[in-house]
């Protein structure tokens, strides 16, 4: 194993009902003033909105809120949002919703300590302090529930970006899989491919692997097989989705990337540009993405592809590997052809000039130059 | 899976040489005055006392020392400790050693801020406060160097005994794989067995198993075998070490027990009665212990013991699967039969009514009663 530093110090309460003692939580970590942000009307519509916020009256806890948040979260409501949490004094932001809604709070709780804009952030400039961030996630997927990273799109721009800092791990996020049980199929499924994809980036590309950390990442992509199959045949039970959401957590918590030196994150820095020019979601320009970039990429690391096929689907070959994650994308229903994405030829060329510009930003255009990011498009065709 | 919390803070540094900057990563902490534990004269020998102890002076972080801690690490010691932290007015301890050394560390932290006997925390008083917990493990097995918990034997009444607290997490731990190579073959086998033990004893014993933690389980498990039969084939293979020492601390940071709801540790009940009246190493004991264990409880849980069976031996039946777990221990050499540990009929007698007192504290005579116990220890004859 190469050499690491582990500390991940989100405090994780999962279980049903956990929700409603978000307030006490907070109070334990001394929060007085809180934003709070969430996405869609569901949330109050549901009555958890109002299970958090009576939490958060019975301890005393003054906060406002801030709705709308949308998925792949833009950078102008996190503006309007910095601002609100300034004008409020708030010592903290509290995220009623799923990763996007959780990433714009982390963007959000470095943006309200900071004079200048908080974009400054994900330019490079260190994050000097932070509100406390606390959350209730009720979508499993991104992972950001037990992480220090957030991904926001400047629409301006149209660049889709990340921060990744210490003071951006929540104090404690709420998991309870009852209130993912709502989840659409769709986003069920689209979860499901960014699990996997989350699990696979580092499999593939890091520079070494001890096998301890690829038993963990197999174990987690065949978590999310197994747990997708079966929510899709019971979109109620509990066992699985709370398996799911437990999958999410650890394949970007930190623990699968240990000791494994450098590794790349090619399918994320691909999608980030498809969902900035055409708002598709994540998940499900991943799920186009990832045959597509394993078939293109797999010469250059071909044993690794082999023990996936292998430990994953008991396979024999590289290729085997790959046709059964896409075959298995098709079963579940999550898109695999650039077609079902309804780009336009015209909007796919914006996608590759974008995605090969950030290539170059972060000196990754040696293997990803335009004309390779060409070749993985044209394989999802 | 059964609702949880988990909040492990504990910061791991791990590599070759991180010791050095141990010094460094306590004064991010504010450490200003240590006591620095430490078991043989080993470590100043070897020069890791030097190594650890210049980072210390060179930020300005005065000490003194308290050596000579043993395995199976004793009460009056840690008394001894806590009077000298105390008179010291010491707000850290540092442990270097492996897993006895620290959890005496832990006990003297406890202890150095209470005005009672250190011993009244393993009677059920609360711990207050603690100082802060920095270490160096050189024996990769008990976990201590990620969790809570802190074992030690109170040789007057010879009760081995555990305390747990938030407390004892410790602040920052070291794990440099190579200060592990010059563990003896004999200590490599015998931590083996304690960090299978500790793998198995909620795997069998929990009220719930979700797959997803099955699978870290077995992983481990795994993980444990092939790098054990690789450290006795090479010594110095530094990869091996590195995943066998992560794999210790996956083992039981608590990761493995989330969402299983109620668990025990029959195993290491059974085994804390061995060492404490016999003083045998605690991974011998255990690896005479399990086999049997499994034969006499598998009735309890049968299709669990056919998992184990499957995943770790790709064996059929449960019976196979525990034949071939002593096999492997008989393979590597750690004792798998009483006789091979030089207990007389008599300690033995003393053993099995020892152990019956605990089952009876613990409540768990219902199961483990003083004809249990001597049917399991029949079984390892």
């Amino acid at each position: 194993m190469y050499p690491f530093s582990f500390h991940n110090p989100t405090r994780i309460e999962f279980g049903v009902d956990k929700e409603r003692f978000m307030g006490a939580y907070m109070r334990e970590y001394g929060a007085k003033r809180a934003l709070i942000v969430y996405g869609s009307e569901r949330v109050k519509q549901s009555g958890l909105f109002a299970r958090v916020a009576n939490g958060l009256r019975e301890q005393g806890i003054e906060f406002i809120e801030c709705g709308g948040i949308k998925s792949n979260p833009i950078l102008s409501k996190v503006r309007e949002a910095v601002q609100m949490a300034k004008d409020f004094k708030a010592d903290s932001v509290l995220s009623i919703g799923g990763g996007s809604c959780l990433d714009s709070a982390k963007a959000i709780a470095a943006g309200a300590c900071y004079s200048g804009d908080v974009w400054d952030f994900f330019k490079g400039t260190p994050i000097p302090q932070a509100l406390m961030i606390f959350d209730v996630i009720t979508l499993a997927a991104t992972g950001s529930e037990m992480n220090w990273g957030a991904v926001i799109t400047n629409e301006e721009t149209r660049q889709k970006d990340s921060i990744h800092d210490r003071l951006l791990f929540p104090k404690v996020s709420v998991i309870n899989p009852q209130l993912q049980a709502t989840v659409s199929r769709e986003y069920l499924v689209y979860s499901a491919a960014d699990i996997i994809a989350h699990s696979i980036e580092a499999y593939f590309t890091a520079e070494n692997r001890p096998q301890i950390i690829d038993g963990l990442v197999e174990n987690n992509i065949k978590s999310v097989i197994q747990t997708t199959e079966k929510l899709l045949a019971d979109p109620d039970d509990l066992d699985a989705r709370g398996e799911f959401a437990w999958a999410a957590t650890l394949a970007l918590n930190g623990l699968t990337h240990l000791g494994i030196g450098k590794y790349q994150f090619p399918n994320h820095m691909l999608e980030h540009s498809m969902s900035a020019i055409c708002d598709v979601p994540h998940g499900a320009g991943l799920s186009v993405l990832m045959p597509a970039w394993m078939h293109w990429y797999q010469a250059h690391n071909p044993q690794r592809f082999i023990r996936f096929a292998r430990e994953v689907f008991a396979l024999d070959s590289a290729e085997q590997g790959i046709q059964a994650l896409r075959a298995w994308f098709d079963k579940i229903g999550t898109p695999t052809r650039l077609s079902q994405l309804n780009i336009t030829d015209a909007q796919l060329e914006e996608i590759i000039e974008n995605a090969a510009q950030t290539a170059k930003q972060r000196n990754l255009d040696v293997l990803y130059s335009k004309a390779a990011i060409s070749d993985i498009f044209a394989l999802t065709r």
